[in-house]
C-alpha cells in the first residue's frame, strides 16, 4: 500500500478528452455497450428455463439449455415480436409460445411447425456472447466481434476462499452515473450518520487516467459507536478508532493507517479497504450498474462483496447477518437518496450539480468521455444491419 | 360446404389497393367509424338510466328513457364539458349534475335553469343513431347520413333457437388489428397447447375481395386430450380425431372432413364449423372489436358464440360450465399474449411484424385498405362541423 | 349591506384589458406569483423541523428554527439537488441529508464539513419572504423585492372571537381557475341537490374592477330539506325558508332577504352571507387555491371558513361535527365535478366551456387578465438571474 500513498501529490495528468461522443450531460451518458456486463445471477436461469432481462431498454433473453447450455438471444419472436422468454426451452433451442417458431443459440430460426419448406432466412434474430463466473451470467451486450479482446472482468477475491462473498443485487430508480459518485465521495458517510455514527473523512489524493480515476481516503471516528455489522467487515483498529484531535488524526491518516480505495475504472467500480499493515484488503468490493431502461433512468446493481475471513473459523458465518443487516441499511439510504436526486434532474430537467470535490469531478469525467449518446428516438434491439434490413425488406 | 372448398384453389383476385388513406402502419390504422358498432350490453344500460362509453375516446352516452326510449348523444355537457353520464335522467333526456343544463334526445338543449329567455342554440350537441339487437346496442359513430345506408350485421344464429348464445365481453389492452390477426391465424393453436393438447392445423386455402377475407382450416390432433368444453362445442369426431400419419389426414382434410371458415369482413369477424357432413355449423361466431381510447391501443371486445344445440334437451345447459370455462382459458391466453404484442411495438415504435402466412397478409391488407388515419392531434368527440363552429365562436 | 342591493343595478364598468399577458386559454393561465400564498398550516411546521412544499411546481422548504424563527428557502441543496426538507435543521439554518453542506435563513450556504477555506459563494440557495398567520404560513413565491408593498390578506373574522374558524384544507386535481368559477356560480347547486335539497337561486347582480368581481345572490328553497350542518352554519330563516311562488320570491329576494356575495379578488376569493337585517355576516369564508404543480393542474386550497357563534355558549361546538360533516359533503361534491371537468380539458386539450353567465365571464376576466403565461419549459426554482448565472458557471 505505501507506494500508493506517496504518489498520492503527483496525480496522473489528465489526458486530452477522447472524442467518444458529445455528451452534454452526465444523466444523459449511455453506458458503452462494448464491455462485459452481469445482467442476471447464474441461479436465475434455471436448467431448462428461460430468463428475460433488458439492458438499457433491449430485450434480452438467456436459456440454459441441456444441449446448447447457456445462451443469449433477443428477446423478441422475429415474427410477431412477443418475448421469447415466455415460450419454451427445446433442444438446445427456443421455441416461441405463440405460434411456435424456433430459434437456436445463435439466433437462427430453424423450424416454423407450419411451413414446411420455406426459406427461413431472414427469419433470425441476433444473439450475444455470454460467460458465467462469479456466480453471474455476463453478457457483451455492443459490438460481438469485440467480444474476445475487451477484457473480462477479474476479482481474485471472488474466487479466494479467504473471503465470503456477497453477491449484490438491487435497483435503483436512477441513473446509473449517480451511483458511481455516491460510492466515489465517501464524505457522504453524513447520509449514513445514524447507522455509522459521526465520521471524518479524510481525503488523502487521487490518480487518475483516460478511463479510471482511483480515490484515497482515511477515516476518524468523532462520535456515536461503531455498529457490529461494520466492525466484522472491517475491524475495530480502522475507522473506528476515535481521534477526537483532527490534526492529529489527519497526519497519521497520511503515514500509515488504515485506507480506503475507491476506483472507478470504466465501466465498473472498486473498493479496497486495507486495516493498518495488512498487505491483502480486509474488505474488496467490486460493482457494476448497468441500465434498465432505454432512457437510462433506471438501473440495476450486481456486485461482489468479499469480506476477508477472520482466523477464527466460521466466525464470520454466525456474524453475517449482522452485516446483511448493516449493509442492507446502507444501500437503503443510498437508494433512497439517489433516487431524490433523479427525481430533482427530472424536475430540472439538465443536470445542475455543483460539484467542487476534485475526485467527484474526476469520476464526472471518466463517464462522459466514456460513455456514449443515449438516443431517445432508438427504439428496439441492437441488431446488426443485415437484421434490420431485413425486417423493413420483408 | 362443399362447393366452398371447390374454390380454394382459384380465389378472388386482390383488386387494386382502394386509396382509402395512406396508412403506414397496420397498428396506426384507425377504425372507420362509419359502421354499425356494438359499444355495450342491452343489461348494462338500466331503464331511467346513463351509460358512458367510448369509440375510440369519442365520450358517449346511452341513455334508456321511459318517454324517449333508447338513444345516444356526446357525453359531454355544452357549458362545461363535465360528462353528462353523471347527470340525471328525465322526461326523454338528460340533465347534467353540475348546474342542470338538460339535453334532449337529439342533443339540442332544452332547458337551462337558470336562464329563461336566453337562446338555447347554439348549445347543443352530437347526437348518434342507436339501435338495440341481439342483447348488445349499436351505435353508428361516424357519419349519421350513412347510417340508414350501411348495412347492420345480420347473425341469424344469434336468434335461431337451434343455437344457445355466449355474449363475449371483454376488454384487452391492444390495437384491434392484433385480434382479428390472432383469430385469423389458426397455427396460433401452439398458444393454447396446454388446454387443447397438441393439434396440427391444415390451411386449406383462402378468398378474398377489397374489404373481406376468408380462410379454411382443418385440423388433426397430434396429442393430448381433447378438454370437455372443446368436446361439447365442436363435437368428439372433428378436429378431436386423432390422426398420426400427416398426409393421410391432409388428404382426409381436403376430401370432406370438418371444416372451419374464418371471415373478416371489415370490421366484423367470423368463424364458423362445420362437423363433417353437416350442413349447419355447430359453432358460429361473430366478433367485433372497437377501440375504446384515442390512440386505439385499446379494444373492447362484444362477440356473439352461437353453440348448435345438442339432439338432447338441456345437455348444453348442463354442460354449459365447462364451455364456459375451456372458453375463458383460450380467451386469457389470448389476451396475454395480444397485451405482450402491443408491448413489443409500443417499444419498437412501428410495426417490426415479419408475415409469411399469406392469410394474415391478406387480414392486414383489409384492415389498412378500410381504415382511416388515426389522427394524433384529434381532441375532442368527433362533432359536426357546424357544432365546431358554435364552440370557438362562443 | 342595503347599499350593496343598489349598487346592482350599476355596476362598475369593466376597464380594458390590462396586457398582463397574452394568454390563450384560462386553463393556462400561471397564477401570478407576486402575492402572499398560504402554502402550509402552522401545525404542519413542527420545531426544529422541516416541511416540504410546492408552488407551481417551485420546491420551497419551510423550517421552524428555534435561533432564526421560521423561515422559507428553495427546497434543494446547491450541491447535488436533493431536498433540504429530508437533512437537519440546525443552529438557525438547515444542513442537507447526503454530504451535509449547511444554508442559513438567507439561502447562503455557510458551511461544508469537508472544504475549510473554500469561497462558498456562490453556492447559495433561493430564500423567500414568509409569514405566519391565521394558523397558517404565508410564502411570497415571486418577486421578494415586492414583498413589502403587495398587500398582507386581511380577514378580521377569523381574528374575531364572535366567530369559530373551520381551516379548511384540501387537495384537489384540476386548474385553480376550475375552483373559482365552481363557487362564484351559486347555480351549481344542482351539483348538491342531495345534501341541501332544491334551492332556487336568485342572481341579484354583479359589480368589478380590473382585478375583482363581486356578486350577489339570494335564495329559496323549492324543495327537499334543509340540513342541520347548513341550520347551523346560515339559520333557519335564510335560504332554508320554503317560498313556493318564485316571484314572490324574487321579490322578496331583491328586497331585504338574506344575501350572499361571493368576491374574488384576484387571486383570494371571499364569500360573505348575511341573514336579512344582520350587519355582520352569518358566515365569512375566506379561500386561496395555488397550484401545486409545474403544469398548474393540481390545486390546494388552504381556506377559513368563519361562522358567526350563536347566542347560546356551546352550542356551535356541539353542532359542529353537524358541519364538518356537511362541508365536507359539499367540498367532496366540488372535488369530484371539478376533476371531472379537468379530464374534459385535458382530454379536447383546449377549453370549450360555453359560458353563458355573466358572473363567470367575469371572473374568468380576472384571472386571465391578472394571470401569467405557464411556461412548459420552464424547469426548476424561479432562482434570480445571479442565481442561475452562478449555477451555470460552475
Amino acid at each position: 500500500m505505501s507506494h500508493k500513498i506517496l504518489e498520492i501529490t503527483e496525480p496522473t495528468p489528465v489526458p486530452p478528452v477522447e472524442e467518444r461522443g458529445n455528451i452534454p450531460d452526465i444523466r444523459k451518458a449511455g453506458l458503452d455497450p462494448d464491455f462485459w456486463y452481469p445482467l442476471a445471477r447464474s441461479k436465475d436461469v434455471k436448467a431448462g428455463k428461460a430468463h428475460a432481462v433488458t439492458f438499457a431498454g433491449d430485450p434480452i433473453v438467456l436459456v440454459r439449455s441441456k444441449e446448447a447450455g447457456l445462451f443469449a438471444v433477443e428477446d423478441r419472436c422475429a415474427h410477431r415480436q412477443v418475448p421469447l422468454s415466455v415460450g419454451v426451452v427445446e433442444d438446445g433451442g427456443i421455441r416461441c409460445g405463440y405460434h411456435g417458431w424456433k430459434f437456436d443459440c445463435t439466433g437462427s430460426c430453424t423450424s416454423v411447425p407450419y411451413l414446411d419448406k420455406c426459406t427461413l432466412h431472414p427469419n433470425s434474430i441476433r444473439s450475444y456472447p455470454c460467460r458465467e463466473r462469479y456466480g453471474l451470467i455476463f453478457v457483451f451486450p455492443g459490438d460481438a466481434a469485440k467480444a474476445e479482446t475487451v477484457p473480462f472482468p477479474e476479482m481474485p477475491a471472488a474466487e479466494d476462499p479467504k473471503y465470503k462473498v456477497r453477491t449484490l443485487d438491487r435497483r435503483i430508480g436512477c441513473h446509473y452515473s449517480f451511483m458511481h459518485e455516491n460510492l466515489m465521495d465517501m464524505n457522504h458517510q453524513f447520509l449514513h450518520r445514524r447507522l455509522m455514527g459521526s465520521i471524518k473523512t479524510l481525503f488523502l489524493g487521487k490518480r487518475e487516467g483516460p478511463n479510471w480515476v482511483e480515490v484515497d481516503y482515511s477515516f476518524y471516528r468523532k462520535g456515536g459507536k461503531q455498529s457490529l455489522g461494520e466492525k466484522v467487515m472491517i475491524g475495530r483498529s480502522g475507522a473506528a478508532k476515535e481521534i477526537k484531535d483532527k490534526e492529529a488524526a489527519e497526519a497519521e491518516g497520511k503515514k500509515t493507517r488504515d485506507i480506503m480505495t475507491i476506483r472507478t475504472e470504466y465501466p465498473y467500480q472498486t473498493l479496497k479497504f486495507w486495516t493498518a499493515g495488512s498487505t491483502t484488503p480486509a474488505l474488496d468490493l467490486w460493482n457494476l450498474y448497468f441500465p434498465v431502461d432505454r432512457e437510462q433512468r433506471i438501473n440495476q446493481t450486481y456486485g461482489l462483496m468479499c469480506i476477508q475471513r477472520p482466523p477464527i473459523p466460521f466466525l464470520m458465518d454466525i456474524l453475517w447477518p449482522a452485516i446483511i443487516w448493516f449493509t442492507n441499511g446502507i444501500f437503503n439510504e443510498d437508494k433512497w437518496i439517489c433516487e431524490l436526486e433523479q427525481a430533482a434532474f427530472d424536475a430540472q430537467g439538465e443536470d445542475w450539480n455543483h460539484e467542487i470535490f476534485p475526485a467527484i469531478r474526476s469520476v464526472r469525467r471518466v463517464i462522459t468521455d466514456n460513455g456514449i449518446l443515449i438516443d431517445p428516438s432508438w427504439k428496439g434491439s441492437k441488431s446488426s444491419p443485415e437484421h434490420v434490413r431485413a425486417r423493413h425488406e420483408a
